[in-house]
């Protein structure tokens, strides 16, 4: 049995970058050859990033992709490593825009990927199965592909595939399967969702039995605004059997000697699954199978959910600031559990030097709130102030007649305008702190507690934040090191502390009580009547409802943050505001 | 030849009403019958609203919605009005949510229409065309239907059809030519666009010519968040010509008898097109022919694009206010144009009782913005307020160390408070007052003048704010009325009033040239290229393609508004922020 030294390049490219993303390409191929790779693997629309959403209508980008596209070939070659083949994702467009005069304009788009070897292209394959769910609009963006390409790369036949083709039965690892393939390349811009990785190996070991071959995939790594990718990449027999899994979150290349079969003479594989055609094409010349040692990629062993959920966030929001080249970033800081794990988020993704942390205390701000609040910033030793509220928030009550929530709303605003000073004189990035079940019941103030470009908590339910504060203080103390959050901010009961001894608890259920009746209702879209089935108090159920139902307003105006569920606030949960359907009673 | 009075009800549901959509059918329907109707059409997804989003995916929705429709079925018989045949659209779904082990949860939904007849459902028609572009995702929601439901009513076979079906060539139509009907009910939920009614004519015409039959085209009006829907129904005969067309932008029931040729024994269709099905139903029994003079529903001329977007900017802003229930809006009056039309929209939507416009002066504003604010108040009769910012900006400015920009943005902000502080301790709803031209270079302070809750303007370039300001007034004096604008604000030369002697020309083009190359660039797509190749300057492009880049968060935080074009920003415009790709040199 021939064996291929196998290499997945899992990358962290950032959309509309094509020359950058092309030089990652080059980098990460030269260190593949380096290690004796038969054949690289990077993931899907590398060239572009991902998601590219409207820029496809843009026939410049298309047009400078695939040009692109050809000048990473010519490059390669260039660079001596034209005899390694290299598959990597772009974006195509298999025609001119089609308008007719009935249909709106389209485009023709294709989210494709082409197979590089001595300097030009050798195969493309155009993604079958397009995703149109959740994060997902690919019906809105591409032509769907109707043709299986497989490769005869030296002695194997690889059939390629992208992405969503793996999570649907049927179609192209069906047809692989007809064609006789010994191993499926699988490129991937697959997001981090909680418990995904747990997922994912059951599905590729179902898709190898599909296919009855090795499996490659490889997945993108990083963030793209709310969106992380988690890499995870793998490759699985065809019985199964999980030959090397990388580790999330970090880019990794996976070099891995994998016995496959050889390839027959192709037989005429009968009427294809799924109406779909098959085209052959030939890679004849490698790189020669590498002397030494076998190359082995080794299997990352899954880490706790909690671990797991900060490396996400953090990730997200290192690349958000990152990538939009913001060199620092600010945040209110008011002793409580949320403020402090965003800090200490901030702190891990980016260090103490380009994290400021504003005391923002008002007259109704407790003694701790500060303390806390300066215990933190002494732990992690990110850049502390204190801006006193007061004057200000006097200066406006001294001239408007105002009472009650106003008033409470005032002191929030006044932050705001505070913290965006900050931004706009010194140039960081205003990062928003506000909790997923805050603002599911709408429990903060709009362009008050709610301003800021990233909120990198946005899609973390408030018993996930005291779960992930707990976490990283325990891993903290199993690293010697010291824990970033004051146990005071874990311990102490929640307040939004704009009026005299207000709690949350005033106007929220308890948290334990709260968040398994929204994560019901909004990561599971059960209805009134079902979350009573499942033995929720009607009364508390309806008061949250309601909550919910008059909160979808200011959910729309909340800034991007890392995605780590089927159901962020965002652009995956769309949702009218004029709106009269209620399901409380 | 048989005739059929025909009454199609162009009418404005609320999303998520069930109630009171269905009570809207009942009252509408009412009137129908005392005009003698024989056939009653509604528009689609009338019971639910359009568009619900991903209320599709909460199963107790659909449920309530189908429910709703049998309701409504037994409803109309006990009203009396059992015996007319009406035809209403509904949210269906044909079969439990779709759950596999590989696939994400599907749903089946359908955008359906059913025909109600003596108490109950006799025929049903799900939508075969779904668009998926610009505001529409129908494929995320929707089950396309493969069957083309055929009704003989009394003499006359009618083919029922949705939407959509009608924008793409061939599926319905085709069949219903095959079929042999003599009229297409088509059900619609079309939004607005600037110049939109010029293309549906000359497409309901391309249809009847391939259905070979007389088209009955009914679709809905008002405002659902961005989108507002301007009715136009009409009848066009199979040989095109026009005979009857609706106002835009009001509610209004069309009625017209139509002289339809008598069906005939079915005969085999053939193979149909588009791979459909065809399905034939019943309706025996109709109202009588009504004596006495012929109904004619009249064909209403086409107005001024002017007139045609005001209207529609009226009637956005106006269910935007009241399907959301706010008692009022308040907003900011600098003495500029933007500020005026807005007010000026307000006081025409809501009345001047309902409008609250407040001054808020700096120490930079001039002597005409304060003069030019109370002349359009004292116009317009709207509620006006002085509230001078200097004292708060100072208390900002003695706390902080501010300079530059910094201090320009702090006084919008401050402005943001001072509204925010009104809207929670009166109730109104903030209006927003950035037009297209600003939002699209980013010309506006993130959290200052872009506070509120709905901006009527906000797909209005600025060009076109200074020529429906002028035809406003222009109009008002046809009518022998004040006109509400004072002419000084739109004389004057643009500023924003942040700093001494500051006008928008000294950042940005002159608007008339800024204008034509952000229509090339966002609603054209064209790239630097083509902009350049239209005649362009490149250093210009160059810049505004720049700042538009630069503008892409700011614009992810605007507040909805009216769309009127192919491309607001907002739901139909997606890109990603972090996106290094870029235009310009």
């Amino acid at each position: 049995m021939p064996t291929l030294r196998l290499a997945l390049s899992q990358v962290n490219p950032t959309v509309g970058d094509l020359d950058g993303n092309a030089d990652l390409v080059r980098r990460w191929t030269r260190r593949a050859a380096d290690a004796g790779a038969q054949l690289v693997g990077f993931p899907e629309l590398m060239l572009t990033g991902y998601p590219v959403e409207d820029m496809v209508f843009r026939r410049s980008f298309v047009a400078a992709s695939k040009a692109a596209l050809d000048r990473l070939a010519a490059d390669l070659a260039g660079d001596g490593l034209g005899e390694l083949p290299v598959l990597v994702g772009y974006l195509d467009a298999d025609g001119p825009p089609q308008v007719s005069v009935d249909a709106q304009p389209g485009h023709g788009a294709r989210n494709a990927a082409a197979l590089l070897h001595r300097g030009a292209v050798v195969a493309t394959y155009f993604k079958h199965h397009l995703p149109n769910y959740g994060v997902f609009d690919e019906d809105r963006y591409f032509v769907p592909g109707d043709t299986l390409t497989v490769v005869r790369i030296g002695e194997v036949d690889v059939a390629l595939t992208i992405c969503e083709d793996l999570w649907q039965a049927g179609g192209p690892f069906a047809v692989a399967r007809q064609a006789g393939v010994g191993l499926v390349l699988t490129i991937n811009g697959s997001p981090y969702e909680l418990n995904k990785d747990d997922v994912r190996l059951p599905l590729v070991r179902r898709r190898a039995a599909e296919a009855g071959a090795t499996i490659a995939y490889v997945n993108m790594v990083g963030g793209q605004d709310e969106l992380v990718y988690d890499g995870d990449s793998m490759i699985v027999a065809a019985d199964g059997t999980l030959l090397a899994r990388a580790p999330q979150f970090v880019e990794h290349l996976l070099v891995h000697d994998v016995p496959l079969p050889a390839a027959g003479e192709p037989t005429d594989p009968g009427e294809l699954a799924d109406g779909m055609r098959l085209v052959r094409r030939t890679v004849g010349s490698l790189p020669p199978a590498p002397a030494g040692p076998a190359a082995a990629g080794g299997v990352i062993e899954p880490v706790a959910d909690e671990a797991e959920v900060w490396h996400a966030l953090v990730t997200g929001l290192r690349d958000y600031v990152d990538k939009n080249r913001f060199p620092s970033v600010v945040l209110g800081l008011s002793g409580g559990i949320d403020s402090a794990l965003v800090a200490a988020l901030a702190v891990d993704a980016l260090g103490p030097d380009r994290v400021v942390g504003v005391s923002l205390p008002s007259q109704h701000s407790s003694e701790h709130s500060r303390s806390d609040a300066a215990e933190l910033a002494k732990r992690t030793g990110l850049d502390y102030r204190i801006e006193p509220i007061q004057p200000m928030v006097d200066g406006f009550l001294a001239n408007l007649s105002l009472s009650g929530v106003a008033v409470e709303n005032l002191q929030a605003r006044v932050r705001g305008v505070i913290l965006m000073a900050l931004s706009n004189q010194e140039g960081h990035l205003v990062l928003t702190t506000g909790n997923k079940s805050e603002l599911a019941v709408g429990y903060s103030t709009l362009y008050g507690d709610s301003v800021g470009g990233y909120n990198p908590i946005k899609d973390v339910w408030k018993t996930l934040v005291w779960r992930l504060a707990k976490w990283r203080n325990a891993d903290a103390e199993r690293r010697g090191q010291t824990p970033p959050i004051p146990e005071n901010s874990i311990g102490k009961p929640p307040s939004a502390e704009l009026s005299p001894g207000q709690l949350d608890s005033d106007t929220l259920p308890e948290y334990d009580v709260l968040d398994p009746i929204l994560i019901g209702y909004v990561d599971g879209d059960l209805g009134r009547d079902g979350l009573i089935a499942s033995g929720h108090d009607p009364a508390v159920v309806d008061k949250v409802l309601r909550m919910v139902d008059l909160a979808e307003y200011k959910r729309r105006q909340s800034a991007p943050g890392t995605k780590i569920s089927i159901k962020a606030f965002g652009r995956d949960r769309r949702l009218p505001i004029t709106n009269r359907w209620r399901e409380h009673g």
